[in-house]
């Protein structure tokens, strides 16, 4: 099953947020729908954004409205993760070329993303194997998997290559707080593919690290900007902090399409901050993402290369 | 209203896991009902845990029991913090002097933790203010409040004491997951005494420090081996990791009681793994504290010392 896929003119999407209770989808007719529920994290996930972005035009195109107005509408949605305004610029790009065109690219971004997460998951996988030895005991954060994605995923991507080829050991999952993507989301998806792990307070992974149960820390990411800055959920910080402390590779899986050569630095992007309401208390500040600064940053690992320590432009 | 008390021949305790919805106090008139509440952290923090292996034994004193097995049982009640054993060994070593001896001297125990903990605020304000300009910007980790002492505070007392002398800016809050100490009761506490804060998730607490927002860590701590290394809440080491690649101090404010020469480095210190089900799912590994590098820590403040850079023996 996909996380977001394309059918009889509309769009179909995992709930989220009832995860890992209930499996349930949405059927997503309007541009309003798709924005309802990208802003309460219904669809998430930097590169299924991306798609979303791309299907959102295709649907405003399909129902005959203001393609363009819509198009805004929905690239602003959310700031941070530059995918979005990724898939709705590429689609919107065809605008004159007629509907049909739109879908087509909307429905051809993606399938590619399928197939640029398996291939970053080989890569990534490949490119481990060949500095640790096998069993890997990774340690990740929130949910970069085939639930961020269309299907397969980036961090866990790498991941469930390295399960499939045996040298995976044990996986520590933070539970990333507020919305718990981690506890709730990449729980769910390890359970499914049979893969042995844990679940720790977000403020304890950089225990975990220091204690030596983990031999890498593999993230996924929704901006990264020219000098190599990441821009991940909150909390992605203190790993790469740990994990340089404890001399352990932090590699960073993301699509080409994360990549944002505009921007130059982590500075530079639009940090999110969320309602107090999903921290439960009245006065929380509720930043969505933070910034790794490159120079924390083992490797960044996308469909098309492997970067590390030098600018991505 | 004291966190911790001794009346009529019984313990009275502010009941912890209710806050900041009620506030109720405990009556405690045996070893066991004492072991339960500092088990279920209705009693918690350090300070506050040696007042409690004090007054404990007082209580069994003064019950005609057992008072060296009730020692033993109480001294093992949880195991990171050192200041319930130094409370249990200090009244247990005048038990032939008797009940009366060992109850004045359990009672001046408390009454002494009101004293160090004011004099320990006072000097960790002193001196932040030599070294920063107010008004000072505080980053902090749990409860280290009256609530975790008798009254008064050893983070907090000094947060509290850079308040009266109009020298404090923002208080930021880590919410301390699992049990939300930090949201539930240092926020409540600031709240009291007029302190603006705000509350954050506890991975973005080192981005609270990397973007500036915070002049200093101050931190409590549950024990301080004699290299100098920090053992306090899971979520402390992230903190200190982020203000040493900032360049702001990093600040533990602890009685001496907290001090276990005894204990070389923070590998030789038990630490507590506590239920998954206070993280919520079932394969949770839940570490209560973690360990703080000595490099890390830029001062250790005490009620009779301020050290920094150098072993504690």
């Amino acid at each position: 099953m996909r996380t977001i896929d394309w059918g009889n003119g509309r769009i179909i999407a995992i709930e989220q947020t009832l995860l890992p209770g209930e499996l349930t989808t949405l059927e997503i007719d309007t541009v309003d729908q798709l924005i309802d529920a990208i802003g309460r994290l219904a669809i998430r996930g930097a590169p299924a954004l991306g798609v979303a972005g791309a299907l959102g035009v295709a649907l405003a195109a399909v129902r005959g409205g203001d393609v363009r107005a819509e198009a805004l509408r929905l690239r602003a949605a959310r700031p941070t993760a530059v995918n979005l305004a990724w898939g709705v610029d590429r689609v919107l790009a065809v605008a004159d070329q007629g509907v049909d065109a739109m879908v087509a690219l909307a429905v051809e971004i993606l399938e590619d993303d399928v197939r640029r997460n398996r291939d970053l998951g080989l890569r990534g996988a490949k490119w481990l194997l060949e500095r640790l030895d096998g069993p890997v005991n990774v340690q990740t954060h929130c949910n970069a998997g085939a639930l961020a994605c269309v299907e397969w995923g980036t961090a866990l991507g790498v991941v469930r290559a390295l399960h499939e080829a045996g040298s995976l050991g044990h996986v520590y999952v933070d539970e990333t707080r507020p919305l718990l993507q981690g506890a709730r989301l990449t729980a769910w998806e390890l359970a499914q593919l049979g893969v042995e792990h844990t679940v720790v307070v977000d403020s304890a992974g950089p225990s975990v690290i220091a204690r030596g149960l983990a031999d890498v820390v593999i993230v996924g990411a929704d901006r990264i900007a020219a000098n190599g800055d990441v821009v991940n959920k909150i909390g992605t910080y203190p790993l790469a902090l740990a994990a340089a402390r404890a001399g352990i590779p932090f590699v960073v899986a993301a699509p080409e399409s994360t990549v944002d050569l505009a921007t130059s630095t982590g500075a530079d992007v639009e940090i999110e901050i969320r309602s107090p309401a999903e921290v439960g208390v009245p006065n929380a500040l509720n930043y969505a993402f933070d910034v790794t600064p490159a120079d924390l940053v083992t490797a960044i690992i996308t469909d098309e290369r492997v970067v590390h320590g030098k600018p991505l432009g």
